[in-house]
């Protein structure tokens, strides 16, 4: 099941993608935030015959696909050959960061580079969604602990990631650095989360390749990880790391985006997203 | 003007402390969240006359004094002593990390030592809670969005901190490892904030002793600074760093809070917060 939700920014409602990749609205049915992320209201949602749902007419919005996520929670250098590319160690547990909440947005929205960047790059990822809580969960059991998957593209500030000191913090959640989406599909219909071929294109140029099956570490293994060391709840968001190919890896010299370059992404099973990539501008 | 939220964990009610340090039921008032912290509604809660709310009898508990906080943002080595006594250089810009939201809790609940941990440290701190939306705002307009300060126990544990790779992350945002309150005290009401009294105890032996005088990076700098890297929102939670004389920075030779452990904490017009710490066990 492809759950999402459509609409202008702060006013989405609920929808479903149909077994054809049309979308049909919820309608009647609460809103997608982590109070609907458990196995009951999935397997009532799983119940309805898309067929019943009204057609959404025309080009919607997709926005992020769960509403009120409090943890947005991500793991670095999880790829062997772009930790290489990074001049980084393989790491010999997971890397740990945070991207702020409110960098949350879209998947198809305007990214904003940050005023005076020159160092803004991409990352595709696969996004793991929370559906229910979880303290010191164990390998084996931490899959029953996701409600679906999704894309994100983990956008990241270079120089204050790596040059202005403390933590990769800083350059992770500058504002709409965070388009998830435009689909959350339920584990059941991922299957193998372990083999998704993903890719990245800067404008029509394929920059970056990969599939989930080069991980150093697991999904299974980063959800019991993170669960170690806080109470993950329905509707984080993980994002599980990036293959090679992002700006900072582009040989014979790293390049980063600029005003006007077009990002294209996407994920086996999970859907695309793109994104104009847009000058700072003050807003209100 | 204190607020605070008081009653059973996610069963609080909105309060307000009165002249005489009584707790009063803010009864048919919204409770206090992000969208009630705008100077109109602060500015409405502050001309009701205390007296005309009822009186809340008996000890009530307090739980975080604003609910629905998204983003939980630290400062570190935020006071040259205290970088020192942690063998860290003095910061040229401010140390930014995140305490995972999860962590929240009310100022004098227990406070859970993780699996396994034997170095959970003490940070008496003091918090700023934003009032409203702040992106890429002046040092001089900076205090303009905050709504109030509050005591906080920036409770870390420092094998994860430091010793596990990574960002700090790991080692702040344990379940239970935010207190936050008793109240939020409003930024009209505290007045100068670069000259508050700090304290904290274990077991009754003062281990910290600091003023807010001392920070290297003041509030404004720091809300500032933030507003350069990340959207700041309402009900986000700022804690700016913490003097010397935490368990890691002990001479001569650093020491941690075992189950069973009193830690007593305030600071200068906020109010102080008491937690005894106790050994992890399953929870459901």
């Amino acid at each position: 099941m492809k759950l999402c939700r459509y609409g202008a920014p702060g006013q989405e409602l609920p929808g479903l993608i149909d077994a054809a990749g049309r979308l049909r609205a919820l309608a009647g049915h609460p809103d997608i935030t982590p109070d609907t992320l458990g196995p009951e209201t999935l397997a009532r949602l799983a119940a309805i015959d898309p067929e019943s749902l009204p057609l959404v007419e025309g080009s919607a919005r997709f926005g992020v696909p769960v509403a009120g996520t409090r943890k947005f929670i991500a793991i670095g250098l999880n790829f062997a050959d772009h930790a290489a590319e990074s001049n980084a160690p393989i790491p010999e547990e997971p890397v740990v960061f945070n991207k702020w909440v409110s960098c949350l947005q879209g998947p198809n929205d305007p990214v904003v580079i940050p005023r005076g960047s020159e160092k803004t790059d991409w990352e595709v990822e696969l996004g793991v969604i929370i559906g229910s809580r979880a303290e010191y969960v164990e390998v084996d059991q931490a899959l029953d602990h996701v409600a679906g998957y999704c894309v994100v593209n983990d956008v990241s500030e270079r120089h204050w990631q790596l040059e202005r000191g403390g933590t990769w913090d800083k350059g992770k959640g500058f504002p709409t650095f965070g388009p998830v989406g435009p689909w959350l599909v339920t584990a059941d219909e991922v299957g193998d989360v372990q083999n998704l071929a993903m890719w990245l294109d800067v404008n029509g140029q394929r920059v970056q390749n990969g599939n989930t099956n080069t991980m150093i570490f697991s999904v299974a293994e980063i959800v019991s990880y993170c669960s170690q060391i806080m109470t993950l709840e329905p509707g984080d968001i993980i994002t599980t790391g990036t293959p090679p190919g992002v700006g900072l890896g582009q040989k014979p010299a790293p390049w980063y985006l600029k005003p006007g370059d077009v990002v294209t992404l996407g994920i086996e099973k999970l859907g695309e997203q793109r994104q104009e990539f847009v000058a700072w501008q003050p807003r209100a």
